[in-house]
């Protein structure tokens, strides 16, 4: 999913959304709460309309965001009061009114509230955040009153393997719709992370739909296929486009580097996206020059770039030769780009 | 022509510039000259390939840039010298190299270097400009190599009309492929501007085309079609879109004001650019979001607008009903878009 924080997926319209290949979009409750609130998304046809997209919408809870983005969060079992990051105003998020503000959106998928901890954190302080999540899942739950909404559950654990398994039999048995991997990619070894879906992902139901959020670079994106994970949203993609690096099946191109100037070449040769029918040398240009343009070329590159790999992989298993897929590209990528 | 000053119209995909009906664009030699390097776009095939348009393209000369953005800038015969806006570094700017730079670049429609100067001026400033443009323009057209290069040759005389009609009548003789009003749309009243061309266009070969440079408003472009300009450059619309002003047949829309908030109607009924699909409502919300996707959509909105309205005035020209066009949208603009 290409993250639309705002409402917006961050310099494309909506028809360069689609056209990257995107099925599905996310965006953010803490964010649309805060601005322009969600009272007034509704007023004008609910998040769909407002964006301009027909397809489904995932909205996340807000957890994550008080975890990285709110001043002063303090989490008691009602809840998280914050400081918002806009105007610093004192404000209330709990499980019910995370799932009110994603009914007044009006998203396809909404999140659980989780509580989210930085890591490493004590056996102790994981135990407590995992708890207070299942606790605040049950409360979602019986909140929820829209049936063409969709609520998907959040596993956390910190880096404790049991602990994880422990949250996704908990949250499993609730019945959930769909289920995500929550608190991680906020800072581990990528080991880490992979050790993490190692053990959980045998723990979350077979049939339901498995999230793994906030992640991440191709390479996890294709370890975590590799270990069952169906969905996934970034910025990466969008963020490292607006700042001049490309993905390649060569690995990154950083747009910026002298080498660039008078490359004819597209960044990836039979890519569709609007960046590759110009040259290298043009893209170049565009951020030497500071304009719009570079950005918004490399954000509709990556995007479109996440969407033929993650189909590719479908592709691949479908086919059956998922591990051999996973290993060519994963040496593509260590050639490393500035070699190409 | 939608302007494209660094070899891109700010914010838009060639495509998307192409979708707002725009059939020529603008690019800047001074501009190109200084970043990447006329010779870099030429090694990269030329400024056609170089930005992917396959249309036509009019290169300024850089006489404008001259007045207007670079430092120190001293003019004697031979030609300027002045100091980089990007670098403060000491160059020159001749009419041999300012065509030299355009046939490097490759544009179907080069400028002859001209000598701009403020307003007001002293008629023996105004004289000498003048006198040193027609000098320029016939060095420029000695200089011209290339065949499938059409040089237009630039009007100068300040507010004077008597001069104005001269440089037309000295230019005029040389038979240039066009011509331009230059050195208008400087910070004098449109009154004055409008008055000039009531004194020049009838001394412009009736038989070539006729370039109003770096105008203007939606009633300028008007009011110069009626005096008889065909052809216009200006970054209004692009500039003013990403500064959150949309222009609409009831005048313009300021999308940062708190009437448009709740707004679910889109900038302009019947309009089919990709702001337009969207609410007011979500439009405001970008630009207090400071969104990226709002400058990129009202600048799509407003190059949309220009060019319908020319393509309006086209056939209420060809119908002999342009006096009552003329009037009916200047009744519509001046209703002010904020009551709308």
């Amino acid at each position: 999913m290409p993250v639309g924080t705002q409402g917006t997926v961050k310099g494309l319209t909506i028809d360069q959304v689609r056209a990257t290949g995107a099925q599905m979009v996310l965006s953010n409750t803490y964010h649309l709460a805060l601005r322009p609130g969600e009272e007034i998304v509704r007023q004008l046809g609910d998040l769909h309309a407002f964006m301009g997209w027909d397809g489904p919408i995932l909205t996340d809870s807000g957890g994550f965001q008080l975890f990285s983005l709110a001043q002063m969060t303090r989490v008691t079992e009602k809840g998280a009061t914050f400081r918002s990051h806009i105007d610093g105003s004192l404000l209330e998020l709990t499980p019910e009114r995370a799932i009110a503000i994603q009914e007044a959106l009006g998203s396809d998928v909404a999140m659980v509230l989780d509580h989210v901890l930085a890591l490493p954190a004590e056996p102790a302080a994981i135990r407590d955040a995992c708890e207070r999540t299942i606790r605040w899942a049950a409360r979602c739950k019986a909140a929820g009153t829209r049936s063409d909404q969709a609520q998907f559950a959040i596993i956390q654990g910190g880096l404790d393997p049991e602990m994880r398994v422990w949250c996704a039999e908990e949250l499993g048995a609730m019945d959930f719709p769909g289920y995500a991997v929550g608190g991680l990619s906020v800072g581990e070894a990528p080991d880490d992370m992979y050790r993490m879906l190692d053990a959980v992902c045998p723990a979350m139901p077979v049939d339901k739909p498995r999230y793994l959020m906030g992640v991440g670079r191709p390479e996890d994106l294709l370890q975590a296929v590799l270990r069952g994970i169906d969905l996934f949203d970034c910025v990466l993609p969008t963020r490292n486009g607006r700042n001049a690096l490309a993905f390649t099946d060569a690995g990154p191109l950083r747009l910026r580097n002298l080498k660039h100037q008078l490359d004819r070449r597209p960044l990836e040769d039979g890519c569709p996206c609007p960046a590759c029918r110009h040259s290298r040398g043009y893209l170049r240009h565009l951020f030497m020059a500071d304009e719009m343009l570079g950005p918004i070329l490399l954000t509709a590159h990556n995007l479109t770039y996440y969407q033929r790999l993650l189909a590719e992989a479908r592709q691949a298993i479908a086919e059956d030769r998922y591990r051999s897929f996973f290993e060519q590209k994963m040496v593509g990528w260590q050639r490393s780009g500035e070699a190409a």
